[in-house]
């Protein structure tokens, strides 16, 4: 039994919760948030200990690992403290909305040598992983186009949300350019693209997009599109597409039920779920089992420190092309990350 | 070039005009209906005479082959004074609604020995074809089960129709027995039913049925479940499924197009077609272009008198199921045919 | 939270098991099976205690309700002292493979008048239920056709399991007799049937079939085909299709995970589960807390006596029309039961 | 009846020839083709009167339209004399090559006043051409993201194929620019994109790519993905989906038959049409359909002279695009032709 303490107890901190407790071999031992009321109803919902302060639970003799749900600002702090705790940590992406910050965080956590997996969730989802396999067992040939797709939920982000996101390209894209990756199996080479807001004015006021397209060159030379959307009226559309010269393996749209109506007008079948969290459910549960795991006996591949930074290096490099409206490529980031 | 005389130039008599002409190796030579504007108006679209009466036509020295496409009470005389004439004969089915009647027909028309094709034009859907082909390579294995759906049109027949059609069972069934000894390449031991007047009470009023299903046990011991019901809001729905020890088969629903469409409510895709003639349309110029084959050289297998016959003992059999609630052979019906 | 005690801890009780100790307004008390090796290991894994026989579970105060998932021919007795104790009760279907010993079953436990729920756990397929609403809603209009299709798993039965079945239609058949009940709101008229043994050669030497097709007349008309087959090598099929004047509304196969290859020989999509326990895992947590839920407020509608002894009566129906090769009408049925 | 004739008995020309004999309202009346085999071909089959030379062909009083069928560089030359001598003309794409010589060529055919049709037959794709009409309904709503695939087919183009063909993005490419205009009824207003030659390197040492992926904004602010490749094992797969802030439309894969399997591994579905012919063969006859549609009435819309230059202006804008690596404005190209 894996012995947790859980920092964070917002939207995505109560989902680790729960997959904590149905875990037959993790422990929800402690948790922690500054709201106070939040500690009290998951203590009551599954028997953990509310933390006084943070310190006490990171200090805690009976706690192995650490989830890190809270806010994105304090992840580095956090994660970084956790380690040197000597602590397992799980930790939301990303590491810190800075590049520069991120890589310094990362350092600073390697020498501590514990388990760290990053929540790249994603990876979790078992048809898009059919993807990183069919690429893996070869059956794709040489690849040539990788298509992602993800727009949704149906809802209009806060505007506090998309203040302090990052931007649309560093909050949403870098779970896709995480995925490139693990799919492929291979580093991106350059990058280009082209944003809008167009579903929502306000967020194009806020200074950001709702809507992009990235081109993506890989080091093999497979050539990548990627399209991203805040908001669909139609639900959660994600689909990835991995297309080469043996064939083709396609991770497609998941309906919620299998149900098909008609009355004169064509076949109307089941939507999609409505958000991330209907969508993506399972995935969070797998995520962290696949934690546990690695925490037991380090076999398993997780998304890593050094994956994090990737992804965000990409993210850096298509905020390059954006607003220079040219190529980018990752060498030249990395040159830029290395020199700051 | 076949040449050939087609006699009746009602609504599938225009269809077989078409495809007459359309094909590169058929040649319209004449045509022949009671009414003569008909003539004419075909006359001047594909360039065929008009024959004066009847027998011109099945007399005319420059004419190979006649097509039966006039009113079922006169296929049995019309087929047999062709066939005695030496001409090739494509007759629309059945033969005739006595099944004595059609066996004494068949009997006179043999002799002849003249190639003789039914029009069972479902044979020649691509996808109901691949059943025959996938129970004949052995990919089924041993053949376990099979379901036939057919639903449509959205439209009501008239009374007419229904007064002249023999019946649900004979009118529609006979295409589903005919299909199912071809899929199968067996025959078929024994049957139940059970039939009712439920999408339209005028149907019901005039002692005919709109919706049945049918059991029938092969005599390799395989089951079939058949439904059929003469109307459908949504369109023609036709669907077969062929499930044996070796897996599915299954010819499915298809589409008038590849559209999709989501407005939040679910994935509309594109409806059914409206009537049998644009589901199946493709079917009847393949049929026809079997005939020419056919007549050439005799290779390939098309349905014949015999197919013809078999069918409608079964339909026979399905009628005395019906009104005896139980389950009926085939050989009680052979019996009784051939004892009258 | 309700106190569970849970008997039988063979392959369904350890899934009822997991499901109660997931149910946050459950707790898994105490439970008991014959072999105390099972009793243990459920305790360990749950934390329940092994009760040293079964009338210290039944006497328990601590306990609320009673989950039976022992052997079928225990159903019944357990059943009764459990109602008896004033306990609520979940029952796995049958009460009892015999139809006069159910029916005095349910009258024996009817007095109590404690909350009992049948365990069909179909019902809680969201997409089966489906169904259920739309024709509830009056979308599928008058209801003409139902369609009933279920296959598999891809593995056979041990000759035990076939021996206590009860054969095939009490077994299987019940479940889509109850389901048919839930969603047309109808019962069932009349009845035939074809059988056979035709995956397995070992389940006809056992007298049993494997293969059947049955044919159903509802009171309203409406006309049912429900086909069964212990082994599918393709996996679990099941489906199911609702058609009427308004319309068709069809609950379809749920494949294992979104993905599609293609590599030039068509494309492959993801195959269906290997057995019910993949397929319909989610339906079994869904019935315990329907349990929960009625046992609480009774508003919600559940499996009950009267619905098992319906569908049992629609079996014994099919086994006589089975054997005597004729249309049997549900009067047949109830006037025997009722006689005896 | 339009009085047909026909210049350029390749694979199109036949086509055509087919489609034009087909059609009721139409007649072959002559053809023309450098090689005098494949002139008496067609005239056997078709009954049409081979010419002499061109110019018989161009000044022939019983001819109302020409249709140019012949190698790229004589597409400007031919329509030009066929203008000239009052012919009404379809030409298929491009009017040349070089996008100065394209426009000289508008320039002269316009003062002619004669019709004139591009051969853009995928605008009479019916599923494509739903999306036009989904976003001139309104249903799509405010355009947010255009996403175009085409794959295929499963065969090589042959060195001589490549060399004459002006390269991927102007071959291959147009097609698609002009689809997108046609379907959004938008200008282009900048693009970006990256190729490669990955699935046949014999394409990459004659300095062509197999492969691109092209970013657009239209004018309105919508975003467009289009990737192509000359080549795919699994056959013609093209696709278009349409999305704005009322939802989602797709034009998808296009099967050859509706026939599923399953021997347990998944259930395979039939494939895609081998090549373009196969999968786009009915929209040459609707083009041709509307071509004759458009000479008698002039109503109904069809491609363009400027239609077509407008697709070869992006293509030039892409082709600059992929050498420069950055973002190209349309306006950029239209300065730069209108300045030669």
């Amino acid at each position: 039994m894996l012995s947790v303490g859980l920092i964070g107890l917002g939207t995505i901190g109560r989902v680790h919760a729960r997959n904590i407790a149905a875990n037959p071999e993790m422990h929800l031992a402690a948790a922690f948030d500054p709201v106070a009321a939040r500690m009290r109803e998951i203590a009551d919902m599954f028997g953990a200990r509310g933390a006084a302060h943070l310190d006490e639970l990171l200090d805690a003799k009976d706690i192995d690992a650490v989830v890190v749900g809270s806010s994105t600002d304090t992840h580095s702090d956090i994660a970084t403290r956790a380690a040197r705790a000597g602590k397992s940590v799980y930790c939301e992406k990303p590491l810190d909305l800075s590049l520069d910050k991120a890589l310094a965080t990362a350092e600073a956590i390697r020498p501590t040598g514990v388990p760290v997996m990053m929540g790249f969730n994603r990876r979790f989802d078992e048809s898009h992983a059919a993807l990183h396999h069919a690429v893996k067992d070869g059956s794709i040939g040489r690849l040539q186009l990788v298509q992602m797709t993800s727009r949704g939920p149906n809802a209009v982000p806060t505007d506090d949300y998309i203040r302090a996101s990052g931007g649309f390209y560093r909050d949403k894209g870098v779970h896709f350019f995480d995925l490139l990756r693990f799919i492929t199996a291979d580093e991106v080479a350059e990058v280009s693209t082209m944003g809008a807001a167009l579903s929502d004015p306000a967020i194009g006021a806020l200074g950001d997009i709702d809507t992009f397209i990235v081109a993506l060159r890989m080091k093999s030379g497979a050539l990548v599109q990627i399209d991203n959307t805040r908001r669909a009226i139609y639900g959660y559309d994600e689909r990835i597409e991995v297309f080469g010269t043996g064939g083709l393996v396609e991770s497609g749209r998941t309906p919620r039920r299998m149900v098909t109506r008609s009355s004169g007008d064509g076949f109307l079948s089941e939507g999609l779920h409505a958000n991330i969290f209907e969508r993506f459910g399972r995935t969070y549960y797998a995520a962290m089992a696949a934690f546990g795991q690695f925490v037991r006996n380090r076999e398993n591949s997780v998304p890593s420190l050094d994956d994090a930074i990737a992804a965000q290096i990409i993210a850096e490099a298509v905020v390059i092309a954006a607003r220079e409206a040219r190529t980018v490529t990752i060498s030249e980031v990395i040159g830029g990350a290395r020199g700051a």
